[in-house]
C-alpha cells in the first residue's frame, strides 16, 4: 500500500531527546506553572535559563569498529544507501528514551555506540544480516522506534565485538487485511501513527496507543510487551498480536493468528517480550477493528484517591466495558490543573470561572482541592443507545463512591494532548530536573497500600539525600484483577556529577518498593538492562534460569541483543 | 476448607472408561434413536448385543518394576496409605480417556504400565518425591484426572525405567479467596465438581466447565490449556489462571497474579499446556467472578451451516458479550433430535407436538429440517435488564442471517445434558463402534471452507476403507478472530484386528485437513503423543526446537513425564 522509502526517510529521534518534529514543552502560556514549580521543587522558572540545545560537535564520537570487509558484506546485503554509519546515526541508535540514555547521550557520554546501522527491506534480508552476524561473531541490536525506556537498545558498554543496529523502519506496510477475521499483517517496523492512518483510510484502527505512540514501532511493542491507554476495550499488545513471524540466522518461525495455536508451552509467548533476544519480529498479525462509530471521554472528579479507586474498582466489576479508565492522584491531579493554559477567549474564561465555582463548592463540601482531590477519565466508544447507557452506569457508580460527574468538556482535554508528555523530560533535564517514571501492576486488594507506600519511600529517599522533588501517580489500564499505577517524579539536581546517582537512589527506592506489595518491576516499560536489577524477584531464580536457558540455546553465540533482560 | 483425604478417596475412573459413578447410555428411552443409528452406520441396536462389561482378573496385568527400596523411599514420603500399587490402580492411571487408550485398556494391552501411583498432600511431599525421581533415575506423570484424550498420561511403552505417576487428587482445597481482586489460590488436583462446590458456598464461581469437567482437575486443565464451554465470557483456562506454583525437583517456580506480570519470555505461558515437563504445578490462582444474578439459555434454527456461521460472526462482533454461543451444523442436530426422550407426561406431549408442527412450517418455507437445519445455542448471564437487552439484539442477529428463535426451553436441555456424551464412547466401543472428536481453531474467514473440506476429507477415507461412518460437527468458542470447530465421528468396525488401524486413518484423515486451512492441531485437546504427528506444522521445526531445548535444559535426565508434546 506504501512506497519504500529508503534510510534517511525512516522517522527518527534528535539525538539528545524525544522526536524530531517541532513540538517542545512551553510554560509561557500555562499561567499557574511557574508558581506551582516555585512550591514544589524550588524551580525559579522566572530566573532559569534553560542549557543550550546539545550540539554533537561538541563532543567525540568514536570511530565504527567495523571491519572494511564486514562493512562492504553487510552493506551489500542492503545497498550502500541503507546502512548508514555517519556519527549522528550512530549516536542516535546507540540510546533508547530512558532517562539515562538521555542524560548519557546529552553529556556525550559516547563510552561505547553502535558501529553500524542497516535498513533492511525484506525478510530475506533480514535473514542474510542476521546470519552474517552470527557466522562473524557480530553483535546485532534490533531497533522500533528506539523508544526504550529501560535500556533495550543500548549496547553493553564492554562489548568488543563491532555492533550492528537492525533499523526496522523500511518494513512499514500494512500487508492485507482480513475482513471477516478482523486481521491485518502487517511488517513490523512501522510506527505507530503510520500504521493507524493506513488501517483508518480503510475504515480500520488497532486501538494501541501508548504515549510513545508517535515515536514507537509495532515491532517494538511486541518486543517489550507494551501497553496502549485503551487497553481495558483493545487489550494489551499480548492480546492484540495474534500471528508472528520472525527471522532468526537459521530460519523463520511463524505464530498463527488463530484461538487455540498454543500447542504445548507458548512459543508466541516465549517470542513477545523478547527484546530482540530470539530474533527479529518482521511481521504481526493483529486484531483490527471497525472504528468507532461514537467516542466520548467523560471527566469526573473524587474528593480522595481511595472514593476514586473505590469507583474504578466498582466499573471494572460492572456490565460495562469502557475504552479505558484513568485515576489522577491528589498531586497528579494538581499538576494536571498546574498545566492548564491561559483562557484564549470568551468561552475559554467562562469556562475557568465554572470551574472556579466549582471548586470552591466543592471545598465548601469539605474536599480538599489543593492536595486530596483526584480526576478521573473514562472513555466510552460504541453505538450512541451503547454509549449513553454506560455513561449513565458509570455515573451512578461515580456517585457511590462519593464523586461527581463533571462531563464531556474537560474529558476532550484529556484525548487533545495525550502524546505531549514526552516532551516534558527533555525541557527539565535541560534546566537540571530529571523526571522519570515507574509503573506497576497490583490487586485491587492491595492498590491503596502500594500506592501510599510508594509515595513514603520516594520522600523517605528524597530526606535521606536532602533534596526536594515531587511525585504523583495515576491509576491507568484495569483489569479484572487490578490495574497499573503509574508514579512520574521529578527531582532537581546540582550538577551533572552527582545526577545519575541520584536519579539511581530515587529510581531505586521506588521500583525497590513495588516488590514488598505485591506488584511487578514494570507494568509495560519491560525489562532491558534499567529494570534488571528486580528480574530475579520478579520470576525467581528457577524463571531466570528458564529464560536464560531459552536464550543461550537459541542463541549459543550470544550475538543477538545479549545483557538484556536477564545477563 | 475441607479435610484430607486418603488415596482411596480420590475420585477415579473405572479402568476400562469413563467415570466410576452409576451413568451409562441408554437408548431405550430414546425412540428416534435405534432408526437413526441403523440408518446412519448400519448399527442395528435392536439386535446387538453390548460386549459384557471388562473383567481385569480376564488379562495378565505385569509386575511393577519399582525395586524395593525405592518402593520404600517413595512410601516413605507419603505414607503407606497414599502409595499404591496394586494392579487395577496401576491400570487406571496407565491410561487416559482418548479412544486409543480406552480401546488398550479395554482389550487388555498392557505392554507398559505405570509401576506405581504416588498421592502427595503438600508442595514438600512433590518436592522430594521429584528429587528422588530425578536422583535415582525414575519417570514421573502428573496425574489430575486423567481424562487427557491425547495420551498425556500414558507411559511410552518403550520406557525401561520404572514409571510413577503422581496423582495429585488429595491437594483439593480452595485455599484463600481475595475478594476484591476477585481471585482464588487453588490447589491443582481439584476436580471441576469440588472445585466448583467450594467456591459456590461461597458465592462465586469460576466459570470453567469442559465437558470433562467431571472427571478433571484444575492442575490437569492448566498444563493442557483447556478451555471450557463457558469461555465466550468467562475465557480459555489461559485467562482464567493468572498464577501459577510450578514444584520442580530443583525448588519452585511461581508466577504472579498480577497484570503486567510477564517480563520478557512468559514463564507462566511457558508453564500452560507443559503438559508435566517442566514440573508439577500445585497451585493455582485463578479468576473468580460472583455467580450470576440470572442466567438463561436460549435456543435457535437456521435453515443452514452458513447462515449460522454468519448469525455466530454477527454476534462476535456486536455490542453483546454472551456466555457462549454454539452452532450445530445439520448432521449434529439431526443426531441430538434422535436423542430426544419420549416425552414422559402431558406437558412433554404437547411441547413435541408443538416441535412438530414448528418443523412441518419450516420445512413449507423450504427448509430441510432433517439434513440441512442446524440448532444454535447462546448463553446469557447478568442483570434481568442486561439480559433482556441482549437476547433482543441476538434475536434480531439471528432473524437477520435467516434464523429463528425457539426460546428458553429448547435451550434449558443443552444445560441439563451437557455433561453426559462422554458415556456414549463407551457404550460404543461395547459395541464394536468408535466414537471420537477432533477439534481445531480457524479464522471466520475459513471456518465453512474448514467445515466442508473436512467432511469430505473424512468421507473420501471412508469410501478409501470401504466402510460406512457418521461425521457431525459444531462450532463453539468464539473469539474475536475466529473460532473451534468440533469434529465428532462414529464409526463401527469389524474386529479388534482393524480398530487401531482404521481409526488411525480416519482421525489422521481429519487432522491432516485441519492444517490446509489454516487450523490448530487441536483448539483444546492438548498434543500427548497422538496429537505430535501434527506439531512441526503447527510452530514449526524452529517452535519444535524452542520447545524441546526448554524441556531439556530443564530436565536434563528426561525423567518429566518425557515423550510428550515433543520428542
Ligand atoms: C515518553 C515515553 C512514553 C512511553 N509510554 C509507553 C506506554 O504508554 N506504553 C508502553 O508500552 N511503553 C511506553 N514507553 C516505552 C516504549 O515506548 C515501549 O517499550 C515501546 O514498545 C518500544 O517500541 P520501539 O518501537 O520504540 O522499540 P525500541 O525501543 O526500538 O526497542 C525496544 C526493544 O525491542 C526490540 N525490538 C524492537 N523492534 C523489534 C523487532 N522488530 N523485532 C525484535 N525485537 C525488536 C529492541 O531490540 C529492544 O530490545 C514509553 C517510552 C517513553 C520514552
Ligand atoms: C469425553 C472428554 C471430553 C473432554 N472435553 C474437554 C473440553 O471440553 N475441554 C478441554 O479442554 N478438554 C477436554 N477434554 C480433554 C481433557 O479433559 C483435558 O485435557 C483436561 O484438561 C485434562 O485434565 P486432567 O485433570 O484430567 O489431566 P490429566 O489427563 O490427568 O493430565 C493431562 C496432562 O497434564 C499433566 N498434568 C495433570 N495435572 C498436572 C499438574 N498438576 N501439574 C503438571 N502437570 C499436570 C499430565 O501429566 C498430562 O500430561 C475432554 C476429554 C474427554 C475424554
Amino acid at each position: 500500500m506504501n512506497s519504500p522509502i529508503s534510510a534517511r526517510e525512516v522517522k527518527r529521534h534528535k539525538w539528545w531527546g524525544w522526536g524530531l518534529d517541532d513540538i517542545t514543552f512551553r510554560w509561557d502560556n500555562k499561567p499557574a506553572f511557574p508558581g506551582f514549580a516555585k512550591s514544589k521543587i524550588g524551580m525559579d522558572l522566572e530566573k532559569l535559563t534553560p542549557a543550550p540545545e546539545p550540539q554533537l560537535s561538541d563532543y567525540d564520537v568514536p570511530a565504527s569498529r567495523l571491519g572494511a570487509e564486514d562493512r562492504a558484506a553487510l552493506a551489500g546485503i542492503v545497498g550502500e544507501d541503507n546502512f548508514l554509519d555517519d556519527d549522528e546515526y550512530r549516536v542516535v541508535h546507540s540510546f533508547g528514551r530512558s532517562v539515562i540514555d538521555l542524560f548519557r547521550a546529552r553529556t556525550g557520554d559516547f563510552a561505547r555506540i553502535v558501529d553500524a546501522v542497516i535498513y533492511p527491506k525484506s525478510d530475506d534480508e533480514v535473514q542474510q544480516i542476521l546470519a552474517y552476524i552470527v557466522d562473524h561473531d557480530l553483535v546485532a541490536i534490533p531497533y522500533g522506534g528506539g523508544s526504550s525506556i529501560s535500556g533495550s537498545v543500548t549496547p553493553n558498554v564492554d562489548e568488543k565485538r563491532p555492533i550492528i543496529t537492525i533499523n526496522l523502519g523500511r518494513m512499514r506496510e500494512v500487508i492485507s487485511i482480513d475482513d471477516t477475521s478482523g486481521l491485518a499483517r502487517v511488517e513490523a517496523g512501522v510506527y505507530g501513527p503510520d500504521l493507524e492512518e493506513q488501517l483508518n483510510e480503510l475504515g480500520w484502527t488497532m486501538g494501541h496507543f501508548p504515549d510513545s505512540f508517535t515515536y514507537s514501532t509495532l515491532g517494538g511493542w511486541a518486543a517489550t510487551r507494551s501497553t496502549g491507554m485503551q487497553s481495558d476495550r483493545y487489550g494489551d499488545i499480548e492480546d492484540i498480536v495474534r500471528g508472528l513471524r520472525v527471522v532468526r540466522p537459521d530460519g523463520i518461525v511463524e505464530t498463527k493468528p488463530i484461538p487455540g495455536r498454543d500447542s504445548g508451552s507458548s512459543i508466541h509467548e516465549m517470542i513477545l517480550g523478547s527484546e530482540g533476544r530470539l530474533g527479529i519480529i518482521t511481521e504481526c498479525t493483529v486484531r483490527v477493528h471497525r472504528m468507532a462509530e461514537n467516542r466520548v471521554v467523560i471527566a469526573y472528579m473524587f474528593p480522595d484517591w481511595e472514593s476514586g479507586i473505590r469507583g474504578m474498582h466498582a466499573i471494572a466489576r460492572s456490565e460495562v466495558h469502557p475504552v479505558f479508565t484513568r485515576l489522577s492522584d491528589g498531586p497528579e491531579t494538581a499538576f494536571s490543573l498546574s498545566m492548564l493554559k491561559e483562557p484564549k477567549d470568551k468561552k475559554g474564561e467562562i469556562t475557568r470561572k465554572v470551574q472556579d465555582t466549582l471548586f470552591a463548592y466543592l471545598r465548601k463540601k469539605g474536599w480538599d482541592t489543593e492536595n486530596e482531590m483526584c480526576m478521573s477519565y473514562v472513555c466510552f466508544e460504541g453505538s450512541k443507545s451503547q454509549i449513553s447507557r454506560e455513561q449513565a452506569a458509570v455515573k451512578k457508580i461515580v456517585k457511590k463512591a462519593g464523586g461527581i460527574t463533571l462531563g464531556a468538556g474537560p474529558g476532550a482535554i484529556y484525548d487533545q494532548k495525550k502524546f505531549d508528555t514526552p516532551y516534558l523530560r527533555d525541557f527539565l533535564l535541560g534546566l537540571n530536573v530529571f523526571g522519570d517514571v515507574s509503573d506497576t501492576g497490583t490487586t485491587w486488594a492491595r492498590i491503596n497500600e502500594m500506592h501510599s507506600k510508594v509515595y513514603d519511600a520516594f520522600y523517605a529517599k528524597l530526606d535521606e539525600l536532602g533534596i526536594p522533588g515531587f511525585f504523583f501517580c495515576h491509576m491507568s489500564h484495569s483489569y479484572h484483577q487490578g490495574a497499573c499505577l503509574y508514579f512520574t517524579f521529578a527531582v532537581p539536581y546540582e550538577n551533572n556529577e552527582v545526577m545519575l546517582e541520584q536519579y539511581t537512589a530515587i529510581k531505586h527506592a521506588v521500583q525497590g518498593e513495588f516488590q514488598k506489595h505485591a506488584g511487578t518491576l514494570s507494568h509495560h516499560h519491560a525489562v532491558g538492562t534499567e529494570h534488571q536489577p528486580w528480574i530475579e524477584e520478579e520470576v525467581g531464580p528457577i524463571g531466570v534460569k528458564m529464560m536464560r536457558d531459552l536464550y543461550e540455546t537459541q542463541d549459543p553465540g550470544k550475538n543477538l541483543n545479549p545483557g538484556k533482560i536477564v545477563s
